[in-house]
């Protein structure tokens, strides 16, 4: 089973947008044990498509296209197809009464052009688009499958789940690939690996490590005939995994950091509230990216200026003392926490961008946390430039947060 | 002159990561006047890696290629080239000495397998990577050109920049194609097609408009002999362009809502603090991606509770009363400036994400903005979910803060 990939448009190859459908199409077929060989991107040009096309149904058994659907004269995605097996496009009147139906539904009249996307051969069956006018292709013929979308990612994204991927699954039951991450924070990518290394030379389920924006993924990756066997596969690696970084393991598959917190927080009835300095916004942001979060997230303080910590409720005296950063990071944590009336605080402070300390660019970082018992300040170093330091320092807040709350009894 | 753009790497076909070097390059090419017809992504496996190259090598006249140059076995792009050509690849002692040299300097060993990345073909002259140990190649023969690049981003951009395009530019003097981009906000993309209809229709320059996360752009692109004539032919549009839109006009290019209002505060020596519901921090952090902002930016408050409000010093009479939602916009963002010494306030509220209002789903944003001179409140609808909401409300604050900024004398 050799797929391929094919991309239509010319604003893919003016650069003007990147091509995100092919890598989310790319990253649905190893857990269908289906082998992607060739992804291509070609203009709105009907000679150049059709050689694509041709060179695709020579080579693969499984051909998905996205792109080139769309009612202008530039969309050319159905007609190639029609020029490479040597079929004739004829307009399917129950699809153009539901193109009707849809711009009728948008109370906006029908242009002529649309009629195009009702066209069909007759080696295609229709592929249902609930967002969109374009309905997709399902193309039998001669052992091979070829299958169309249309270019929006969230036209494709639906199109894929809803209709292709039940339709594929049916098809090849052949070995399926499982995989399940394991995500961690707090040690480079080389101890990672110095740790598991007796894991990474397993065949099958396989372990890679990734370096990720936030924090290193661990994927353990199975090759069997059912899903059952493969889960059965991975889960003694993954208890090998869990005891071996057990303390830097923050969440698996498709977890982040905010919701992780979210939930720990909800779960144990505690709300927040945050006093970010280096941070400048995007710990706070984050926070509120978790859908819930006015539940538990009481407010933050981005104290961008030592004015801003004073009138924020930190000591003043703090200030000037460069020595008691650690202080200082307890004391903006606990001033969150006080002045929002939240359970707990959380601060972030150091120095960041481009500015010095004694020479050396600096980005030596406190998180502090204040979960009213106790307070506690981790220092970190973090190069790298500011926009950088302040997605890492985020991560690092989330994760020391989510430390803190699952000790929580 | 035919172009192609091959990406190599197996992660790519897994999904794993997404081809933005493809989209990177293919950008750089219409204002060389270089048409690209092809863009390509194929896995670490010669044989299928060399059945690429004989393809281009028979269709193209300029193939640029990226990934497969590093120490592993995995990487094999210069085999692949070297078979596909017929020629033999040698170590080449300065190249090797260089490579060494870096190890060094970082006091590292140098693997074994880093050799081959000191490999040439006769027809291949080296590109100096400083980013990196993988140089790359520019391969001439049989009237083709074909450049080789390392795989990471950070490595092909620089090694673009400074080494690759001169070469580029020198060889090939063909019509080039210079576009100008001006970004607008606050009005939709069919009102400002309807304004610009006239200019539309334009053959050289075109004008193309574009819906994009921080407004609507309108790009006008000539194509030309030389630079000057291009910008010669757009200056007219450019101004009509102007003269249709000027109060939605915020910037041209690479010109980012964030630097121009940090330009403006820098210039006009104001300083800035906010405080944002619904925005949840993404106003503060987008403030703070601008580099020197801590000059001009007090800080943020992120209300996300109407206790948070009150400890902020908004009037608690104002939360009971639904009705007072352009006073609580302007109090918040005067409670801002006052709190924390700024010259200019800013403050954004509404109702966030999936909650209702008397049965409707709410996403009525108001965006307060306090001067010490005077007080406004800009109303806006917002549909869409809480993360998309979140950055357009973002823009939006942002683009009045400027309009405002840019009328102050």
């Amino acid at each position: 089973m050799r797929a391929e990939i094919i991309s239509v448009g010319t604003e893919l190859l003016l650069g003007e947008i990147t091509d995100t459908n092919a890598s989310f199409l790319a990253s649905q077929l190893p857990m269908l044990g289906i082998d992607l060989y060739w992804i291509s991107q070609v203009g709105d040009n009907r000679a150049r498509l059709v050689e694509v096309l041709r060179c695709a149904w020579q080579r693969s058994d499984l051909i998905l296209i996205t792109g080139g659907l769309g009612p202008t004269e530039d969309d050319l995605t159905r007609e190639a197809i029609a020029e490479m097996l040597g079929e004739r496009l004829k307009i399917e009147p129950t699809l153009k009464r539901e193109i009707e139906e849809i711009f009728a539904q948008r109370a906006i009249k029908m242009p002529i052009s649309s009629i195009k996307q009702a066209a069909l051969i007759p080696s295609a069956n229709v592929i249902h688009n609930t967002q969109g006018t374009a309905p997709g292709w399902w193309v039998e013929r001669d052992r091979r499958i070829l299958v169309t979308m249309p270019g929006p990612p969230r036209e494709v994204q639906p199109m894929w789940h809803k209709e292709i991927l039940p339709r594929i699954r049916q098809r090849f039951s052949g070995a399926i690939i499982f995989s399940k991450t394991i995500k961690t924070f707090g040690l480079p990518e080389p101890a990672i690996e110095e740790l598991v290394s007796s894991l990474l030379s397993s065949a099958n389920p396989t372990l890679a490590v990734y370096a990720k924006a936030d924090g290193i993924h661990l994927r353990l990756t199975a090759k069997s005939q059912s899903q059952e066997q493969a889960e059965g596969m991975i889960a003694p690696y993954e208890t090998s995994v869990r005891s071996i970084l057990s303390e830097y393991i923050w969440g698996t598959d498709d977890d982040v950091l905010e919701t992780v917190v979210g939930h720990l927080l909800t779960e144990k009835g505690l709300s927040l509230a945050i006093m970010e300095s280096c941070t400048g916004g995007l710990l706070a942001t984050t926070i509120t990216d978790a859908s819930g979060a006015s539940t538990y997230f009481k407010g933050g303080l981005v104290a961008y200026s030592n004015e801003a910590k004073i009138a924020y409720g930190v000591d003043a005296r703090l200030i000037s003392d460069y020595g008691a950063i650690t202080e200082m990071a307890q004391a903006m944590a606990e001033a969150a926490r006080l002045r929002l009336g939240a359970d707990i605080g959380v601060s972030t402070t150091g120095v960041a961008g481009s500015d010095e300390m004694e020479g050396k660019p600096v980005a030596i970082v406190y998180i502090g946390i204040d979960d009213s018992r106790s307070k506690r300040a981790i220092k970190g170093n973090y190069p790298g430039d500011r926009v950088w330091m302040k997605r890492w320092v985020t991560t690092a807040a989330l994760f020391e947060l989510k430390k803190v709350l699952s000790a929580l009894d």
